[in-house]
C-alpha cells in the first residue's frame, strides 16, 4: 500500500495459473489504498494453500473454501473490508451472494455471472442486504474513455447518431488454441455460461457503448456462431443495435480474428463531432469536430484542458504512458473509497445496475441469434 | 497524353460545377494512354458549349446532346474509341445503352445506374451488342487493395472468416449540407435512384469486400435510414452479411458521420492472418500473420516483395505517395488497353458482372431494411 | 492537357530508363495547363529518337541535341514556351544557360547544378538575360507544407525555436546498390557534383527548412561521409545549423539508412506551437498548440479552415489523398502560369534565389565537413 | 507487496509535492517484490514527518535526516535492505556515499549526480565499499527497448550505421513555466548541476543510444543554450556524435519544444535493418528489414517471437498496454533481486559504469559547447 490505513480486502479465486487474479492484485497495489489480507485462491485446498503462500498471505488467512473465508474474515476485528471475486463466471453468483449475505461489499470480475438467472439472484441478494457490488469493466476506467464520455454526454456536440464498436482478438483462432486454463473455462458452457466471446468480451464492448454515450441500448439483432468447429460457445459474432436516443450502431466481438491482440475500438459520431478510441492506444482520444482539424486528446496531470472525470484517474505527466494495469487500478482505488463510505462523483467501477445490463445484453444477443437475428428488446429479456 | 497513338475517348457529363468529371479527365491524363477528343458535357446546350471550350474541346466535337455525340463520333474516322459516362445516376442507363448500341465501349461511373431494372436493361444491351462496359470502383484500383486481394485469395492464409468494412463520410451531416450540385442530385431519388448513401458509397464498400476476398456476398440483413430529417433517401445505414465461403461481415455506410472525410476502411480476417486497409492511408497495408509481428506493406516500383497485380499499378519508387487520382488513372489506363483489344490479367476496372452485383446489393439492402432487417439473398432480388 | 490553349514546353533529358523525366511529364499532365511539344531526351541521338517516338513527340520536334532543340523551337511560331531540364546535374548549367540566352524560361530539376561555380554562371545568365528560372523542390509544393509555412510565418505562434529535419533513404545502403542508371550518376562526382546525398536530398531538406520557417539558415556545422566503402561522394551526413531569427536545428541526409524509403520529415517548434510533417504521410500536418490537444490538419477543397496557399494547390475533397505526383504538378501548373505572365501570390516553384541558397548549402556543408565540422557561414561560401 | 518475504527498502527524498518519489513507490508496488519500510522524505523535519505519515510509514521509521535513516535502519534486524534516492541531483552524492559506506545498496534516480566530480566520488565510494549502485534510466527498461537491443546487438542486422535520438519536451517552453518545485530545482545550477536539459533528459537519450546499440559514444560536438532568456542552465541543445563501431548520430534534448510532452524517440539504422522506437508509443517497435515489409513488434506474454530480455519484463498478454510505471517497476524488481544476491542475465537497472558514462556525456557536451561545438572525447573529460 502507498497510504496509511489502507482498505483491507480478500480475494476469491486467482490462484496458481490464473490470469486475472494477479491483474487484480497488481491493480490494487497501484491503487495504493488497498491491502490484500486474505484469500481463498483455489477450490483445490492444496493449491489454495500453495497459492496463498506464494503471494505472502498469512497462513491463517489463506482459506481453502469460500465459506471459510467469509466466516473467518467476518469474525476478525481486522478482517477484510471487501471481497474481490476473480473465479470463472459460474462461481461469481454463489460467491457474491454469500459475501453480500455476510455483509461484505463485493468487487466482481466481468461478466457479472454465467446466466441471467444467476444475475437476477445476485441482484435480489443485493437488494435484500443493501450491499454494494461493483464489476471490473476495465476499459471504461481509462482516462480517455472518461474524457470521451464527458465530451459526448455534455451536450455540446449534439445527439449520438452512430456507433461502431468492435472487440476482436485472435487468441482462440484455431482449434488447438482452446487448451490451457484460460481457454478451457472460457469455451466451456458450464463455467463460462450462456455466451463465449459475447460474454467474455462482447460485454466489455457493450458496456463501453453505454458508458461513453450515456445512453442505453434498446434493442439488437445479432448473429453468434462458433467459427472453429467443435466449439460449444460462440467465438465470433456481430450485432446491429439501437440507442434510446435514436442512434444506431454495430458491434463485433470475436476471439478468432487472427492477428488481433486485444482490439477493442470504438467510434461514436455525434451531430457535431466524431470520437474515436482504441484500447491498444489508450492515451490518444481522437475528436473530430465538424469543420475543424482533428484533435488528439491525451492524458497527463498537466493537461489543463481535461475534465475532472479524466483528470482524477490520471497519475503521470503527459507523455508518460499509463496502461491497462493503471486503468484497472482506478477501479480498485474508487471501489475501496466507496467501501469506506466516500461518495464519488465519477466512480471508476461499474455498478450493479450497469452490470445487469451486460447480462441482459448477453441474453438478448443469444435470443436474437437463435431467432435468425431477429430484433430483441434488451429490457424485455428473460432468463 | 504521354504515349504515341493514345486511345481517343469522349465524355458524357462532367461540365461546369461537376465533381467527378474533372476527376475522370485528370485520371485519364495521368494514365497517359488516353486522349479526350469529344464531349457532351451538359444537358444544357449553352453550358455544354461553355464547358467544352473551357477544357479545350474542338467546337465541332463539343456536342449538346448524347445522341449527337454518339452520331458524330461514330461518323468520324478519328472518332472516339470509347465513351466515359459521368452524369448523375439516372442518366447512366440511357447513355450507356445508346453508346453500346452504337458500338462504343463504355466506362461508367458508379453505381452502374439508378435502379436495378435499369441495370438489367444495360446488361441486356451489353449482351445484345457484345459491347464492353466498365465501372469506376476507384478503391479497388489502389496498389495495396490489389496486393491484399492477391494475398487473401492466394490460399496461403486460409479461409476468410470475418470482414468489417465501413465507409463513413460527414459531408451530409446536417440538413444545411444538402445543397449544392453534388449534394442535391445524390439525395434526390429521381436522380440518385433507390438508395442514397448505400448507393453512393455503400456500393464501393460492397465492391471492395467482394474484390479483396474474391468471394461473393450471399445474403445480408440491413437497416437504412435518413438520419437527417426530411431526406428522402438513406444517408446512414448498416448491414450484416454472409460470404459464400462461410465468412461473416458487417458493413456501415453513412454520409452523416460528422468529422469523417472519406473514411473507407476494411479489415479482413482469414484463418492465418488479418488484413487491414484504409483508403485515407492507401499506401499502407497492414498484414497480421498469426504468431508474427504485424507487417506494413507499401507500394513502390522497387518493392520486389509485391506481387504483379500491385506492381503493375505502381508508378513511383517507394515512399513517393500515390493517391486517389493515380488509383483512378489505373482504371482508365487498363480500360483503354482493353478497348484496343489487349487481354489483361488484372484489369483495374470493374466489369459489368461485378457492377451488376453492386446493383443487387443496393436492392437487397433496400428490401431487407423495408422488412425490418430480414435476411435477403442477394442473387434472388428482383427489380 | 485539360484546358484550352495550354502552355507549350520542351524537355531536355528524360529519355529511356530515366526516373525523373516521366515524373515531370506526368506532373505536367496533371497540371493540365501544359503541353509537351518537343524534346531532346537523350544525348545519344538514336536513344533520343526512340524515346521521343515512344512518348508521341512529332519526329521533327524530337531533337538529338540541346542546341538543335533550342534553335528549332525558337524558330517556330508554335514553338515551346518554356524548357524543362531533367538531366543529370552536370548538364543543368550548359542547358539552362543556352535556354536562357535564347529567351526561354527554364524549369530545372534540383539541385540547381553540380557546382557552386556553375550555379553562379546560371545566375549571371539569368541576370544578363532577364530570364526566369524555376527549380522543382517538390516537397514544398504539397498543400500541408504550404499550410505549415503560412501558420509558422504568420506570427501567431511566435519565433521559431528549433528545427529537426531528416531525409533518410535506404536505396544506396549497400555497395551493390550503386548500379543502374539512377544510382550511377548520383554517386559519380563528375555528373552529380560536389555532393552526393547532401546534394541529391539534403538540398530538399534544406529548402524545406527555409520554406516552412520563412527564415534563412545562417551557418552550419556538418559532417559528411561515404558510409559504404568505395564511394566517392557522401552517402550519409548530418549538420547542426542556426537560423537568422535565432532558432537552431539539426539536419540529417542519408541514402544508406536501410529500410527507409523516402523519409523526409520535419519538426518545427515555435514559441507557441510545434509543427510536424512527414512526406510519406503528406496529407497530415500535426500542429501542437501550447496547452491544447494536438491538431491534425488535412487538405481538401471543402476544408474551409485552410489558408489560401494550401487551398490553391488542393484538387480533391478531403479524404481523397493526393500524393507526390500532384505536388509535382503544382510546380508545373504555377510555372506555366508565370511563363504566360501571371503574377502569383504563392508560386509552387522554387525561384532562382532560393535555388542558389541550396547550392551554397551544399558548398558550406562540404567545406564544414572538410574542416572537421567547423561552423561555416552559408552566405560567405565561395565556389 | 505481491510475494512472500519482499525486499525491504527505504527512501531518501520524495516527500510532499515531489514528482519522482511517488513514481518510485508505485513502481516498487507494481514490482511486487519490494516493501517500503522507512524514509527520510524531506530535509525539512516537519514536512518529512507529515510525508511519512501520509504514506503509512511507521512513525519511528519516518526519519528527519539522511544520517538518522541510515543509522536507524542499519541498527534494526528488520531494517531496509536497500536505499532509494529520489532527491534533487545535488543530494545524490552525499546520500549515496553515506549509504554505501553503511553497507546499503543504493538505487538512485538519474542523472547519477550534479557534477562529474561528485560522480567520481560516488564511484570511489562504491569501489572502496564493494557496494552496489543502480540508476533508474526508465526508458531502457521497456520491453520493446530491450527487444531492440537484442535484435541490434545480435549481429544479424550488421553494424550500426546511423542513430537519431531526440528527447523533446515543452514544459519549460516559457519563462513563466520555470516555477513550481519541479521546474525550480531543475533550472537551478546549485541543485541540478552542470546541465539543465542535457542533464535531466539528454542523459536518458544518451543512455538509450548506448543501451540499444550496445556501443559506446566516443566523441561529440554539441551546442547547448538557454533558449528562454534568463535561464542559467541549458534548456535546449543538440549534438552530433560518433560510435565506437563507426556509426554516427545526432542527439537533440530540449525542454522548450512547445507542444511536446515526453518525446523521447530513437531511430537506429543498421546495415540490414532500421529500428524505430518512441517512448510515447512504447509498445510498438518498428523494424524495417532490408527489402521486406516493415514489422511492428509488440510485447505480450503470449508473443513467442520475443526474446528473453523483452519477455521477462512483460506482464500482460499482447494488446494490454503497459506503460511508464511498469517500465519503472522492472527496475525495482530487478534491483531488489540483485540485492538478495541473484545474478541477472538482463538486469533492468542501469549499473554504475553506465551511469558514469552519462555524467561524462554531460561534461563533454558542456565542454564542447563552451568551445563552439568542438569535438570532445567522452572518455577524456575531466571534472
Amino acid at each position: 500500500m502507498l497510504v496509511k490505513d489502507p482498505i483491507r480486502y480478500a480475494m476469491i479465486g486467482g490462484g496458481e495459473g490464473a490470469f486475472i487474479g494477479p491483474v487484480h492484485r497488481t491493480a490494487a497495489a497501484i491503487a495504493g489504498n488497498c491491502q490484500l489480507v486474505a484469500g481463498a485462491l483455489s477450490s483445490d485446498p492444496e493449491r489454495a494453500r500453495r497459492s496463498g503462500e506464494a503471494i505472502g498471505l498469512a497462513p491463517d488467512r489463506s482459506y481453502t473454501s469460500i465459506a471459510d473465508l467469509i466466516a473467518g474474515e467476518k469474525a476478525r476485528p481486522d478482517g477484510a473490508e471487501f471481497i474481490a471475486i476473480v473465479t470463472p463466471n459460474h462461481v461469481h453468483a454463489p460467491a457474491a451472494i454469500a459475501a453480500l449475505e455476510a455483509g461484505f461489499p463485493v468487487l466482481c470480475d466481468k461478466p457479472l455471472t454465467d446466466t441471467l438467472q444467476a444475475a437476477f439472484d445476485i441482484e435480489a441478494a443485493a437488494q435484500r442486504t443493501g450491499g454494494m457490488l461493483g464489476v471490473t469493466h476495465t476499459y471504461n476506467a481509462y482516462p480517455m474513455a472518461r474524457q470521451a464520455r464527458e465530451l459526448i454526454t455534455g451536450g455540446k456536440y449534439g445527439a449520438v447518431r452512430r456507433v461502431a464498436v468492435k472487440y476482436t482478438q485472435g487468441w482462440l483462432a484455431k482449434a488447438e488454441d482452446g487448451v490451457g486454463k484460460q481457454a478451457e473455462w472460457r469455451t466451456d458452457p458450464k463455467r463460462s455460461g450462456l455466451a463465449g466471446a459475447f460474454g467474455d468480451i462482447g460485454t466489455h464492448a457493450f458496456n463501453l457503448v453505454e458508458f461513453m454515450t450515456g445512453e442505453t441500448v434498446t434493442k439488437l439483432a445479432a448473429e453468434l456462431r462458433a467459427a472453429v468447429e467443435g466449439r460449444q460457445l460462440d467465438d465470433d459474432g456481430m450485432a446491429m443495435f439501437h440507442l434510446h436516443g435514436g442512434g444506431r450502431g454495430t458491434l463485433v466481438a470475436s476471439q478468432v480474428c487472427t492477428g488481433d491482440a486485444n482490439g477493442l475500438a470504438i467510434s461514436i459520431w455525434c451531430e457535431d463531432a466524431g470520437f474515436h478510441w482504441d484500447q491498444e492506444h489508450p492515451n490518444h482520444l481522437r475528436v473530430n469536430p465538424r469543420g475543424q482539424p482533428e484533435q488528439t486528446w491525451t492524458p497527463g496531470v498537466d493537461r489543463k484542458y481535461l475534465g475532472e472525470p479524466a483528470m482524477i484517474v490520471t497519475r503521470t505527466p503527459s507523455g508518460h504512458p499509463e496502461g491497462y494495469l493503471e486503468a484497472f487500478a482506478n477501479i480498485y482505488h474508487d471501489f475501496a473509497k466507496a467501501v469506506r463510505g466516500e461518495t464519488l462523483a465519477h466512480p471508476a467501477f461499474t455498478d450493479l445496475a450497469d452490470a445487469m445490463r451486460g447480462m441482459k445484453f448477453i441474453q438478448a444477443a443469444h435470443d436474437s441469434s437463435a431467432q435468425g437475428a431477429a430484433w430483441v428488446d434488451i429490457d424485455g429479456v428473460t432468463a
